[in-house]
């Protein structure tokens, strides 16, 4: 069949003043060259009636299916669906579960709603309504004039969702099979870039298809292998050998695929040998067991933590001795050590995990900004290691959590 | 003078992609909107003649200034000049110092310069040309059919310096002074878009100078107001004007301008009343006190908190007594009552605040996913409140510490 071409316009003034990038283009982009339907033009249009208007006009004089982002909300400056009626002459009526759901969340709210948010239930006639699991708005899939409108929320969030849940298996039909493309993310941590693309250098030379696609990212480093081929099964045999053939030199970094989170890996990790874990948070304020606690599941892994970032908590509740925070500090091996231990035993969890720290902006004790100590304790088994992060405070924040992940991971496969 | 306005074509297939985001577009639209230069459209085409030239005879019509960023290098993809050389058949010309710009950097380099490297020094007859400093291709301002043709490189880095050197200067005789622009944001909590905007329905309708645009975002909402005038002070005491008149109708929902974040907001507040506060978080799993934490100068405000996800922990550390947890329940009015209570007290705070609730994905003791109990206690008073959320299980507990924000901020003002 004839490939389908698209076109994305994003409505919004809020984007000509540069004030939000347009990310929902990138991203729809992104899916789109993923399922091989071409992309010949981006246009970001402000809220304003008649050149809403004109870009709608524009488009269905130039492309088959358009994306609208944006413009599908409850306030007068929310054009969407008035351009595209202009445009069109299909009837809007309302529709049923979205007004109830609109209702039901003010009613919950226990607030009153006002007129305005009935705007948001309003659909055109004959058209595939998208639910909107994150907010009220809904989307829709409108047939016009031969040409394929897709209305979307301009949330990043609620757009995604719906378009993953409902755009996608609706573009199949529009998907020709010659040109597959598959990608798959291999996730690594506590190796650098350079030592990874030195190990793997013989086998990115040696391959083209898949490619193999190194990139740096915040929390380690990840490997994109893409794989072009005519068929599903081909694409995924090649992606398999290929991923073998990495694993094989460095394995033992790797902790996940695709989408899979370090704390999705150590949660698992954890339940399958179950092993419960409390962590001891100073510098970090909960925000390593925040993380855990995250991942579905971790009830059967997680026993808490204790926030300890009061000097006094650390002796009170976490019964640190008065003794180590006087004559070692609370910024220290000892301490550090005994908080792992003790958050240990005070939670009855089999692994204790602490943090402590200087995340600026002030030194503490004389340790300038970025000095951690990080202890693991288990059974009778102590370590911890000192570390020098450098940053501003959530930087620095931020690595000590990753640093215990790292630390954690290897602890339990070791 | 009448005010001119600006579109931007990026070009290059790149983009539509979505292998970059386009940033290019964002910024100038900023440098832009702060000159008052009216900004109506962007829009993003690939390296294809024939629909360059399009989307360049389409700007011609509408706009009064075109900025292009792309399609200015050497090879054959790059096909910005003669897209435009097409529509306004200006001649064009080899431009002397780039083409010994170009044949220095090649010498210095000892590689061979390629025939298709003289590409970049074409340059249209009359054009203002723009110096480079950071890369080969020169931008150009060319003036045809009463139209402004700004034509700058892609690069990020590249763009911007020629645009601030020498873009910038050129377009002041396009600002009057009667464009200064200024915004001012204004954060709010608590109240939904629909509501806020019900509340100042007769002041945006109202008021054109300066505009009040509501913004629903994932933390709440805020309000741009953006005043044109023609001195900062005039500008400055506009924007003051607006904002009191706002702050007169729902000022109570407001916690900050600008970039002010709720959580220093909360911080600011603690220690300005010399409050400690502490936690006792159960589904948050300590994400509430993470996000105090992140605040510099939190030591002051934040003694720490209990992570009590597994009930043991809530009974053996936080002291809720077990008759709670067995007639009652982990998620029950009684439980975060004493989880607020007993965590203030533990930590020798003045505040306590708690949170128990259900993330998902599964019901806990026959409570259905996003019930959320959110407990305070100070100084023997206690309250505590239910709510029920929706989402999946990040969104219900990111909800959940947003609330107790709110509520924390609505109880230390009041």
């Amino acid at each position: 069949m004839k490939r389908a071409n698209a076109e994305i316009i994003a409505v919004g003034t809020e984007l000509l003043l540069g004030q939000i990038p347009n990310t929902n283009a990138q991203w729809i982009s992104q899916q789109l060259a993923l399922h091989g339907i071409n992309m010949f033009y981006h246009s970001v249009v402000g809220d304003n009636l008649n050149r809403v208007e004109r870009a709608f006009r524009l488009a269905e004089e130039r492309s088959d299916i358009i994306f609208v982002t944006g413009g599908l909300g409850p306030t007068e400056d929310d054009l969407t669906r008035e351009a595209f009626q202009s445009l069109s002459n299909i009837e809007m009526i309302e529709h049923e579960p979205s007004i109830k759901k609109i209702n039901n969340y003010f009613a919950k709210q226990q607030t009153e709603m006002t007129p305005n948010n009935r705007k948001q239930a309003r659909v055109f006639k004959g058209a595939k309504v998208i639910v909107n699991r994150f907010g009220m708005a809904p989307g829709m899939i409108v047939s016009a004039n031969k040409k394929i409108w897709i209305f979307l929320p301009g949330v990043p969030r609620e757009m995604k969702q719906m378009f993953t849940d409902e755009v996608i298996p609706y573009l199949k039909e529009f998907v020709s099979n010659d040109d597959l493309i598959k990608s798959k993310i291999m996730r690594f941590i506590g190796i650098g870039e350079a030592k990874l693309e030195h190990e793997l250098r013989e086998i990115i030379e040696a391959q083209h298809n898949p490619t193999i696609a190194p990139l740096a990212q915040h929390d380690g480093m990840t490997i994109r292998l893409t794989a072009k081929g005519s068929s599903e099964q081909h694409v995924d045999q090649m992606l398999q050998e290929t991923e073998q053939q990495i694993l094989e030199k460095v394995g033992s970094y790797c902790y996940g695929i695709n989408n899979q989170t370090m704390e999705q890996t150590i949660v698992d990790l954890l339940r399958r040998e179950d092993i419960k874990i409390a962590s001891a948070e100073s510098l970090t304020g909960g925000k390593f067991m925040d993380k855990l606690i995250s991942v579905p599941g971790s009830s059967q892994a997680c026993r808490g933590a204790i926030v300890c970032y009061d000097p006094q908590v650390k002796m009170d509740v976490l019964r640190v001795s008065p003794e180590t925070i006087r004559s070692k500090g609370t910024v220290s091996v000892e301490c550090a050590s005994e908080m792992a231990e003790n958050v240990c035993s005070l939670l009855d969890a089999n692994i204790g995990i602490s943090f402590t720290g200087v995340a600026g902006p002030d030194a503490i004790e004389g340790k300038p900004v970025g000095t951690v100590y990080l202890g693991i304790y288990a059974d009778g088994y102590k370590q911890v290691e000192k570390f020098t992060f450098h940053g501003d405070r959530e930087t620095i924040r931020e690595r000590t959590v990753l640093k215990g992940f790292e630390r954690l991971f290897r602890f339990i496969k070791s």
